[in-house]
């Protein structure tokens, strides 16, 4: 929190407004860029304590077709949903500017005063995992602005004496009993647990003028700082043992009518794992070209409806995907309702693909790691199994079906000249595998590596594994 | 509908998987272009009929890197929302197919069984929008491919006889009760009010492999036959008088302490009277540059709060919306909450903007406004109040306020040499305006011209004209 450390002065209006879309045309500059920067705006406070008044005068002074403003609906956290996932539909992209009004932290307090259901251990843990989320937007080139505006008691009840009717009702339907001394003192003490921290702004709503300057001018000085992220990494990377199985991923063949049997006999089994929610499940398959995921996902959805779960081809970002955090892409394709979504590829691309053909900077995908983690975590906390397998091909074998489906005219779409060059990385791609499996490991979201040179070996352990796992849960 | 009326044979099933892949492949090349086709699949039925099985089968036989499968949460047909706003977000890019289990037809039956809220000739009516909006979306090269998957009574019986439990479960949550012989007769009838269009493919579920190749078979058509659209306009095109205002927007100057006085006394009667929901309003503005629609907007929200409204300012497409129909952008930007939408621009850049720069070919342009016509209609019939606003400006005050804004550092952003140059064009832009007026102007959603040389008078005149129009709604 910072408010009176520093020394606060009202600027020329025209001044301020010029200043503003100066910032904001450097900011416009860094679209399309490697890092490209963008602001989101959490607006909260006391209800009028103005700062809808501010958001006004911000949007005035500004270019506003590169500063928008939400307010969307209300969200009660629960158990069923992250409380970032109503809000990563807003994340700016490069170049603009977005205002929330509703927001993790209006979600939180209202949570709590309402519903009584968050208590003050809970309470800190929302608070720890929004810094934490907050710091991987930063990290991620979206800058983060907090801002509380503060009202007393008495000034609150004076402006609710004032206000029309017709306004009146609005605001009641926008927050709490006002009038309540005791909610309003609740609120306070809520709000400073969070607000105490450094990176939070109080403004103090009594003055008007004053107050849409101190906003402005906070704006302002974030966009003249948004922070510049380094793209080399620190220090020397610490390169993890490739496991024995990726070397080397031979397994005894399958019998055919064996196989034909345990599949038949799993796959209901494994249709009603699935379905015995209330829970989210993730599949997530990653691996070297030809080396069965289609094939494998084609066994697990054997027994299921298409209309049951979604299955996720996850190819090159799009342009305006690139615009954002990487994870944005894969956080607007979960869903929260009893979901089965199967990933063919996933947000591993960061630390496989896009590190190996140096798509992402060594800091980028460094950092990449404990991202997806929390990320990771942050699901399965709110009811959802994640299942992640690598399958592990020989490099003979994928020559063998790359071969096999160069021959096959309706297979042949699956295989370009692309696929070729990446055999020439093998190691690489080896060493990138084995560095994940070791710093994305978690208890709860082990990854289970594969070998895959027989197809029916590898659908059934697939099968089985899944089945384990969800068991477990 | 057509059924026996084909002679359907079986064929080789790599074959089949070949000729899918390569018209896919057709269709991916017309990505980026002007004109690029997408598929969108509506796949409907009795339960247990194999729809998801043969769903389940095409995705096997094409690229499923370009085909998507969504089914949505069951939609009840309501008086706040259109039946096609749950799925613009689903509609595909250009290159792409999108097969749909839950769809407007699905919603309509489930809505008229269940609640019993639609009688016979709002089915019709509602089946009436369908095939227009359906319309819509091939003029604007998205294909419709309406599928029906039917099982005779006894057949159905006989497999729900069969299946596992906990399949049994998922679908009684997806469907009706299915032993019903009174339910599954009403569902007949109802759906062969719409099967019967010749657009429709019925399959008959008994025969697996049959069902599964004559769906995909059917695709394959559906995406060798892409329509071609006609780029060049029918017959000669019949230009509108330009409206004497728009010729000479003078206009008496308003008194500044009237106009203060006036503007006291309207703000807030229209903030109330646009809080006054249940409803949806949408305000609209379009003009020449430095019209004063800022200004406006400005004077309309004085005594809202941000969160009760939002502005959308409207800008030249981005290249993912561009693969799309074009209303597709607008369509996402539209919420169905009691919003208040104020729109700096609008859908109308389709016949002023786009038009008179060639962004689009005479026969698009030329279509729109009756596309525009049934979008708007479409929304008014559910609950919203659409207000335009056209701001009719001088070419000398224009002139007086682009220079006006060139000497202030402040406003310099807001004049390029672009803006300078479309005034060599002001002609073409006003007979764009005139033919707009006379085609888009009707009884619930009339235009309103406002001459805006004197800002004040007509900021005052527009507060008093949204008035009206919200009251007599």
């Amino acid at each position: 929190m910072h408010t009176e450390d520093q020394i606060f002065q009202l600027m020329d209006e025209d001044e301020l407004s010029l200043a503003l879309i100066n910032a904001q045309y450097d900011l416009r500059k860094t679209q399309g860029q490697k890092n490209g920067k963008s602001l989101i705006v959490l607006v909260n406070g006391i209800e009028l304590a103005g700062k809808g008044e501010a958001v006004k005068q911000l949007r005035e002074w500004v270019d506003p077709r590169y500063l928008q403003v939400k307010a969307d609906q209300p969200q009660v956290l629960g158990e069923k949903q992250t409380f970032w996932q109503p809000y990563t539909r807003f994340i700016p992209a490069q170049g603009q500017i977005m205002v929330l009004f509703g927001n993790w932290y209006s979600d939180l307090l209202r949570t709590t005063m309402q519903t009584g259901a968050i208590d003050d251990a809970q309470f800190n843990v929302y608070l720890e995992d929004m810094r934490v989320f907050e710091q991987d937007l930063k990290n991620n080139y979206v800058d983060v602005i907090k801002v509380w505006f503060d009202l007393p008691w008495k000034t609150l009840q004076k402006r609710l004496d004032q206000i029309d009717p017709s306004e009146m009702q609005w605001h009641k339907l926008h927050g709490l009993d006002w009038r309540d001394k005791k909610k309003y003192d609740t609120v306070q003490r809520l709000r400073e647990r969070f607000t105490k921290d450094e990176d939070w702004l109080i403004i103090d709503g009594e003055d008007e003028k004053q107050r849409d300057q101190q906003f402005a001018q906070h704006i302002l000085q974030a966009l003249k700082h948004c922070p510049n992220h380094p793209v080399r990494a620190k220090g020397r990377w610490k390169q993890a043992k490739i496991p024995e199985l990726l070397q080397h991923p031979s397994q005894e063949l399958a019998k055919t009518e064996e196989y034909k049997a345990e599949l038949k006999k799993l796959s209901p089994q494994v249709a009603k794992a699935l379905r015995s929610g209330p829970r989210n499940v993730i599949l997530l398959f990653e691996g070297m070209d030809a080396a069965g995921k289609g094939g494998a996902i084609k066994r697990i959805v054997k027994k299921l409806d298409p209309r049951e779960y979604e299955i996720q081809t996850i190819g090159a970002p799009e342009k305006y995907e690139l615009n954002r955090p990487y994870l944005w892409r894969f956080w607007n394709k979960l869903q929260t309702d009893d979901d089965i979504c199967i990933f063919d590829r996933s947000w591993y691309g960061r630390v496989l693909v896009e590190r190996v053909e140096g798509f992402a900077s060594p800091a980028e995908w460094q950092r990449a790691y404990d991202e997806i983690n929390r990320f990771e975590q942050s699901l399965i906390n709110h009811q959802t199994v994640i299942i992640k397998f690598w399958l592990a091909i020989s490099q003979e074998e994928q020559a063998a079906r790359f071969k096999a489906r160069e021959d096959t005219p309706h297979k042949r779409f699956k295989i370009t000249d692309e696929d070729w060059r990446n055999r020439e990385r093998w190691d690489d791609y080896l060493k990138a595998a084995a560095d994940m499996f070791e710093r994305t490991s978690t208890e709860q979201a082990p990854w289970h590596i594969i070998a895959t040179d027989d197809k029916n070996t590898a659908r059934v352990e697939i099968l089985k594994t899944i089945l384990k796992q969800l068991q477990a849960d």
